[in-house]
């Protein structure tokens, strides 16, 4: 009988987005995403230069069981580990900073040159968590703010909007931040009440401006973060994927003062279903220990600690390739290398810079992105009918300006295409600037 | 010349956690864990009934392996996926809510009887993430507040301080939370001025208290929920380890109006290194979609997606046992009941009922936890001179009661011993008692 009348119980009230849940989640900046996510999923044959996925033509399932062998061989052989030793080290609860930090303290000295000990390393899943648990670990109450270059990569935005952190734009040219705006933008938050406590910034191959900081510049960020007593959180997610022309070093390796967090991913060198990243945060703290003592603490009530499992496939990996992720993914670098060429190329046959297209275009020296102007506005309406009537899709830029910016931007990524795609893809964007440009 | 007036600059002053950080960070839920943790490294080699490890006698490299290749044969054959698309699966970036929600549904369905669609499940990093992601949705402001059953899951306790959401605690007793309590504790937040939001509950074998609520509390509480309108939040890592009597029916597949958050882990069934859990949250939300959908948006900033190559060893894991996590853990089930049976005929023979020695215990019907009386004040000092002199380590209960209650109680976990160790530990406990009694 009272099962029955449990049954016939009325059901809850709906919850309500606005009134009953966080603000986040009614935030122009996570429901823009969501509306993007879903004009793209609506098109599914549509050339894309909308998915920042990395290329995945190398990827081999038979890989995953060798990388697992050689980090448990490593367990046992260079390491020491018992055979029980080594299954607890796979399958149980792991060190909440991570299992692997030896290994990654190696490849930052073999690729970048950076001296960390695994202390001052938090392996996390994927950056995403790196940059929650900064922002959390920073914002005390509503007067800390962090500064980031605009336009900004929409998982920092994201991040902010959880642990409400309130994110002041510092606009980015070509030659990437300038740090003469940081100051400016630094003493504007402060005259406002404000505490700037950092400042995010991808110095090579910005997500989603491309650009890149000159070897000047960063040195000059680094005195200006200490004249103005402010952390830099420096995100490296793309520095393997330069042009042919090598790279300049992270403002991690040029850091003397200890004013930089580093921010690693293994989601583009190596692969992004693991979900292993890490943040190097080796400033001192007064009660003892590191930075990333206190990071840590925060992610044992996050994550409790980076699946152990994925951290041993990306270990195997890393120990594959003698710690250096340069070599591991020498052949998407030259991939993505390719494929930038062709999308330059494409764009210069397409969009003379002597015609009156009103198309004009960054050249960018790597990475994943190129960000393109076109004379009309490049919103969610004109993505939509360049899905629905050309084919093609592409991220409006004004998401990446919190809707203050780009408007007339868009970003093409051309990471996961083959050149026959982008060729493809630059055809059916001309057919939209035309069609476009006729309705003024 | 630059380089060397770099390389003599002053170090950025070190980082004050109390000045400088979140208050989550001095917050004594999270400092006196780090504590704990501290003297239970000190003493490797004493038996330890701190650790809340589950068994890992079992853990073969080799399953691994297994687990992924079933899983792509699943992916091939059951869901008919081309070779490039299972490589997908396994490498890149995967869907928010997860990927192999089909089977944790079967799962649900065979084991619990809960019935849910795919759509309503958002795999997480481990259900740390699951809890934290449920209250930041949930925390609009400083009037929100959520219940939870005291003594309180740790975990739970820390994703409230990085939430900032206040908990407020109802006592649970040997039988379980009480719905009466419940409603009283909710009628004093709002008599204060707060809005309750749900309240977390352990129905089965709570941590750390070990009780198990009853059917018809069970069937009351639904009914006090909905009264009061609010949530449970229903977790539930515990339920198969039973004594041997058999199971009771969760809140959820009790749930026909759409109260209960349903928080799973395959850490205890499975094994904690893949870190993975997930919610069933099949709410529905006034403006579409589900209360899972909103979860999702929140994990996207979070941590973007769950690990897919950790996601697909569990599927492996859950097709080979036709997705029977009781069938899986079946073996662990039965350690952990010869082990409960060794702990309580050992604290029998050692304290007898009709001795003076002012001990008592708990008998809890299943799970990974017993609580025990003594005649003391169990706090860090004597858990210290615990490890020190007689070599036994436990975890204090104040601990979950943020400091307020349980203060001559504690948690003895035997889920990794073997019968000989908890025999041992059990001497070496009755000698901690017999010296701290001398001493009054």
């Amino acid at each position: 009988m009272k099962s029955a009348a449990l049954l016939e119980a009325p059901r809850a009230a709906p919850l309500s987005v606005t009134a009953d849940l966080h603000a986040s989640l009614s935030d122009p900046a996570l429901t823009s995403m969501t509306l993007l996510n879903e004009i793209t999923g609506d098109y599914p044959d549509a050339v894309s230069f909308a998915a920042g996925r990395p290329y995945e033509g190398h990827y081999r399932a038979e890989a995953l069981h060798r990388h697992l062998r050689r980090y448990t061989r490593y367990l046992e052989r260079e390491r020491g580990l018992s055979a029980e030793q080594v299954r607890r080290t796979l399958f149980q609860y792991g060190p909440t900073k991570g299992t692997i930090n030896e290994l990654i303290v190696r490849q930052l000295q073999t690729d970048e040159g950076i001296q960390a000990g695994p202390e001052a390393v938090v392996v996390t899943t994927g950056c995403q968590e790196a940059m929650v648990l900064l922002l959390r670990a920073l914002r005390r109450d509503e007067r800390d703010v962090v500064l980031a270059a605009a336009p900004t990569y929409v998982g920092f935005t994201g991040a902010a909007r959880l642990t409400e952190m309130a994110v002041h734009p510092v606009p980015e040219g070509p030659g990437g931040l300038d740090p003469a705006d940081l100051a400016r933008a630094v003493a504007r938050a402060r005259a406002d009440g404000a505490r700037p406590r950092a400042c995010y910034v991808i110095p090579d191959f910005a997500n989603p401006g491309g650009s890149r900081m000159s070897l000047d510049d960063r040195r000059r960020l680094l005195r200006v973060a200490e004249d103005l007593d402010i952390l830099l959180i420096e995100d490296n997610p793309y520095s393997m994927f330069h042009d042919g022309r090598g790279r300049l070093p992270t403002l991690k390796s040029l850091d003397t003062t200890g004013r930089v967090v580093y921010i690693g991913s293994y989601a583009k060198t190596a692969y992004p279903g693991a979900r292993i990243g890490y943040v190097v945060a080796d400033q001192p703290v007064v009660q003892g220990g590191l930075f990333a003592d206190q990071l840590a603490k925060l992610k044992s009530m996050f994550t409790l600690n980076t699946s152990t499992l994925a951290q041993a496939a990306i270990g195997g990996l890393l120990l594959e390739h003698d710690c250096s992720m340069e070599r591991a993914c020498a052949r998407e670098a030259a991939v993505y290398r390719r494929n930038l060429r062709t999308l330059l190329d494409g764009l210069a046959r397409r969009f003379p810079p002597d015609g009156d297209s009103g198309v004009s275009w960054n050249v960018p020296a790597g990475g994943l992105f190129a960000v393109v102007t076109v004379p009309f506005t490049a919103d969610e309406q004109a993505l939509e009918e360049s899905a629905r009537r050309f084919g093609v899709l592409w991220t409006p830029m004004r998401h990446f300006y919190a809707g203050t910016g780009g408007l007339r931007q868009l970003r093409l990524s051309y990471s996961v295409l083959t050149p026959h795609e982008i060729t493809v893809g630059l055809d059916r964007l001309a057919a939209l600037v035309e069609a476009r440009s006729d309705r003024g």
